[in-house]
């Protein structure tokens, strides 16, 4: 494939700087980009891979104008990050074949199911009885889904998906290979002790409901609700592996990395992230725009923004047990300084 | 659907105050109850929503008894939460459509395998060759695996889940969609740097063997032994993305929540619980009774029954910063208080 | 299955003290094992099993013959464990039902995708359109995997693997049930408040390079690059419920085990190996023989070989709770002591 950095130009609303006939064959990271390739620096950081790169044009901010013009042809974009997203979406655009909406020979799509014509569900996908969705429902704030869709218009189930009886997804999404949508939650009565100490199955009598432009990592589970439904708001991206309890609300526009868990009856604010690995414990609450670092386990609510962290520091496995053998009397260290500070 | 709540007296051996003839049309939380719902009270400290729902009837236990019936409906169950349970296990066996005992056409079941008649194998799903039982093949205490089946009586596989080659499960399991039972253990004998540092395989011999009232989440996976059987006993509870490594062995009425890991040879007691998250490292013991709080890496044997943690706090980030920095010469504070110690 | 110790100790290369016709029926470890049975002791520390196994014959190593001949049949081994580890093959070979080359009748492979004919497509498998290989692409530094195999010669994709469009695996691979190739790697430019913060997807525009003698374990995911491949080096053993995000490198000879992490754009090294649920942040550099310790989240480069630990304590829940409330006071704990060596 090649395209003109003219034409490209115009497609992401860039000032040219350059020939416009000059051709790209590639994009490619600015670090190992060559003659014919396209790159880009969102982060002024690293300037110094600008003067070094190869690249036969670059994507820059207004700020990288002058210095990249210095070294050839430049696409002026007022967010170059987002210049770059959109020239990927063109160029997968060209390079790729489309997928085709309609049910893959080999996906079990079982009566009752309703799916927008123009959703794409992929080979050995799964979508279960009666997904159906109740006229006028809302998923976040900024969409109603139809009642023609239990799979929305334009959504791609991947292949493996399972998309499980009656939940339903909105419009734009994508859902990669091996999700779970619909299993159901985790809920047990435990019995007496005079009954074995057995677990009593509480029925998921909810559904799942996912809204508009939400994308679901590989092999990620968002269960089915106890009772009422599990909410995943528009604009939700889920990372691989994640896994989101019953009873959950995701807030629109929150995005959780690989391997983060979600316990059940938790509510998500919107515009929240979550790094890869977090544990976000059951019943809580946290409000819009707080971030969440990686391997970090939130056990209380978050009623105000910001970054919250809980990282173990790693260090060479010598000095972290002196540490780790140390941190288990931490509480009489503290009884040993307030015994210290009354004798002075 | 609607029920009587005098039908639903009968149903839980729950005293009835109030018209047997009301009826409810859905089971609700108390908190979202409205008119024509009926809701539950488990746990005292929710009093006050109580005294507040709009349910219609709400199920207590006797302590709540005349508080509950002061507002209208009430049933009154020994254990309110298994009464719960009870109801939501009947409302899905009325307003769902029953699992339909069979292989579903999609799905593929070798040769060999032997399949319970009331077991359902779900749409997509795979039962590998050779699944069978041996004559009186204990698992856990409370129950023999019959001869007649790889997948027991009235065993549920859903869409998607692999039960792989000469592996089985008792009766009344539930395994959801995604689950892997008997993909190989991670088992290699590192050779010498004059090979290459290479891995060898060393070939799982052994099986998984899982018990009666099993209920197994959305891709779990459960791996075969190296030499003897990874073993599941009866009632064990697991929830979705949890890693059960070879050759553990998990007591009977064991409960584990999302994305615990299990890690080879470990063997947990009966009536254990695991929060999500929690890593439970290989080669150790776990004694009945004991309960592992949510993230929390247990890395050697635990021999007392009891509650056992190891969460890191979070905390705003600027706060968790200062306090890692420290964390890291953990050990340098102690000496220094130690030489305080000495001075004073 | 019934095998001779004198035909073993030819197949293993090991001496063989005892008679060669005596006959072994199992593999069984060294604790459990019984009469008819070979087990093997490769870990000093586990002598006295040695002196009180019933198994017919033991495997040792040089420093045990003489205990070991002293209770019955011996196989003297260099390394009694990678001896092992080829006697599981051998029987393996013996007692099970070779894998059958070819696609499994109700696998998908669409078109333009590219099979050696000695390799196995599990039941219900996946494998994308216009899987290929580049001429002399090369995975690590021990092999050219050739243009003729997407999926190479003698390699195991088991029943419910995804493996994507364009994506490619070497030779001699086996990729457990339920694992994804080739998923989209999580990657969006979020827009401004303007555009309600949005995301705007980046597609995902390189696959993902398997080299040769790579295990991937159950429901793990290696996520297809942004713009170059990610890539799994030779001789890489991932166990289950991996996450490999996008544009990573895995050099060979890694060893993972279940439930690791690896964030977008992290390049690990040769001979490394992390315990079960180690984190490893994104775009950072881990240099070859590094040693992760289960459990420990890594967020900087190493750049020195080693062992690397991170892992919090776990304690009785009442100790925990007391250190765990004098952590988030660390900082100040500092400046008392601080002040406390000032005074005195």
């Amino acid at each position: 494939m090649q395209a003109r950095i003219g034409d490209l130009s115009r497609l992401l609303g860039a000032e040219l700087i350059g020939n416009p006939d000059t051709p790209v064959a590639r994009i490619a990271p600015l670090e190992t980009a060559g003659p014919g390739d396209i790159a880009f620096l969102a982060n002024p950081r690293y300037q110094a891979q600008l003067l070094a790169t190869q690249a036969t044009c670059v994507i820059v901010g207004p700020a990288m104008r002058d210095a990249a013009a210095a070294r050839g042809a430049v696409l002026v974009a007022a967010d170059p990050y987002l210049a770059y997203a959109r020239l990927t979406q063109w160029w997968a655009q060209q390079a790729r074949r489309p997928a085709e909406p309609g049910i893959h020979r080999s996906a079990c799509v079982e009566e009752g199911a309703s799916i927008h014509p123009t959703a794409t569900i992929g080979a050995l996908a799964y979508v279960g009885r009666g997904a159906r969705v109740d006229a006028g429902a809302v998923v976040g704030s900024h969409s109603h889904v139809g009642d023609d869709a239990g799979v929305g218009a334009g959504t791609l189930l991947k292949p493996h998906v399972s998309l499980l009886q009656a939940c339903r997804i909105g419009q734009r999404g994508i859902v990669h290979s091996g999700a779970v949508i619909g299993a159901d939650g985790f809920g047990f009565a435990p019995t007496g002790a005079d009954q074995g100490g057995r677990y009593e199955k509480i029925e998921q009598l909810g559904n799942v409901q996912i809204g508009d432009d939400v994308e679901i990592g590989a092999n990620t589970c968002i269960d089915r609700g106890a009772l009422e439904d599990t909410v995943i708001e528009d604009g939700v991206k889920l990372d691989n592996l994640v896994q989101i309890g019953h009873n959950v609300r995701v807030g629109a526009h929150t995005a959780f990395a690989g391997c983060v868990g979600v316990a059940g009856s938790a509510r998500i604010g919107r515009h929240c992230t979550a790094g890869g690995g977090a544990i976000i414990l059951g019943h809580l609450e946290i409000v819009d725009h707080v971030h969440i670092t990686a391997a970090t386990v939130i056990s209380r609510s978050i009623l105000k923004a910001g970054q919250y962290s809980g990282m173990f520091p790693f260090d060479d496995n010598a000095s972290w047990e002196k540490n780790a053998a140390t941190l288990r009397q931490l509480h009489t260290l503290r009884d040993r300084i307030r015994a210290l500070e009354k004798k002075t």
